[in-house]
C-alpha cells in the first residue's frame, strides 16, 4: 500500500503563532521510499491551520496583523458566551484558513517555490503542544 | 486501483448554513477496504465550501457573523448586475473558503481532533440540495 | 506507481489576476491512464493561490474587489519595510487563499460543478510567468 503515515509535535504559542514546519515535512518525504506523490499536512484540532508563506519576520507579522484586523479578538463571540474559554476568535480564524494542505513531491523533494515555506498557524489563546500529521501517498 | 469514489447528498439552507458531514465521511472511510490513506471531500458548485470547525452552535454562529461582516450581502456585486440572481456574495465567499478538504485516515479512522468536525458551508441565497464527493485513496 | 506529475506555465498580470486553468487540468487528467483518482493543483511561490469560482467577469471582479477591500494595498506592511519590493499585500493574500487544491476525478473527468472553474489567482504586484503543478494520483 503506497501510503506512509507520519507525525511530529511542536510547541506553539497561540495568537497567530506562525511556525515553519518545512524541514520536518521535507525530511519525512525524503526519507521514504516513494519518489513521486503527494504529502497531506494536517493539523488535528479546531484552533489551528496550515498554509504556505515566505517565512520572514515581515510577512509573518503582516499575516498576523491582517488576521487581527479582520477577525478581532475583542468583539462578541457566541462561543465565548457558551463555553467561557475565550477563544471564539481562534475557532473562526482556523475555520477560514483550513487545517489541511496537500503538496506534490518529485524525486523525494517537495515542489515548493524557493521562498515558500509550509507553516502551522496556531490561533489559540494559550501556548500548547500541537501534533502535525503528514500522510504521504505515492 | 486503490481509489474509491463515493458521494452523498444533503439539504442545505444557504446563507452560510453550516452542515456537519463528519459521520457521513467517517462511515465511507470505515466501510472501505483501505486501512490508511487520505479522503478528499469535495463539493461541486461555486457557492459552497468545505472546512472543519468545532461544531457547536456558538462557533457556528461566530463563523456566520464573521462571513457576513467581511463579505456583506448588501454591497454592490458585479455578478448581480450581470446575472440578476442576487448571489454575488455567495460566489466570493465560496472562492475564499475553497471547495476541497483532504483528511488523512489510519486504521480506517479519520485523524481529526476530538472537537473538530468536517462541515459543508452553503453560501447560496436559497435552499438547495448539495452533492458531496468523497474520494478515498489509500 | 500510480502517480503522474505534470506541469504547465502561463502568463499572469498580478494584482489579483484570476486565470482559468480548468481546461489545462482537465486535459492532463483525460490524457492519462488513470480512470479514477485525485488531481492536486499546486502553485509554487508565495504570492499566488488556487481555488474555484464561476469564471465570469462579474464574479471575478467581485472577488478582486473583496480582496482589495479586506487586504488593502496602501496600508503599512512590515515585509515592504524590510525588503522594499512593495508586495507585502500579495504575501498575505496568498497565505490566506492557499496554494493547493485537490479535485476528484472519475472516468478521466474532473468532478467539478457545471459553473465551477479552477483558477490560479496571481496576487503579485507585477506581471510574471507562473508554473502550475498537477499531481495526479489514482
Amino acid at each position: 500500500m503506497p501510503v506512509r503515515s507520519s507525525k511530529f509535535s511542536l510547541s506553539a504559542k497561540g495568537f497567530t503563532d506562525v511556525v515553519d514546519i518545512t524541514s520536518k515535512v521535507a525530511e519525512i518525504v525524503s526519507s521514504g521510499t516513494m519518489d513521486d506523490g503527494i504529502a497531506t499536512v494536517f493539523v488535528p484540532g479546531s484552533t489551528a491551520g496550515v498554509t504556505t508563506i515566505e517565512f520572514e519576520s515581515g510577512a509573518v507579522r503582516d499575516l498576523r496583523d491582517a488576521v487581527d484586523r479582520l477577525f478581532p479578538r475583542d468583539i462578541r463571540y457566541d462561543h465565548n458566551e457558551r463555553w467561557g474559554d475565550g477563544n471564539g476568535f481562534s475557532h473562526v480564524r482556523a475555520a477560514v484558513l483550513g487545517p489541511s494542505l496537500t503538496i506534490p513531491f518529485s524525486g523525494k523533494a517537495l515542489l515548493l517555490g524557493t521562498w515558500q515555506q509550509i507553516v502551522l498557524v496556531d490561533f489559540d489563546n494559550r501556548p500548547r503542544r500541537r501534533e502535525v500529521i503528514v500522510q504521504v501517498v505515492g
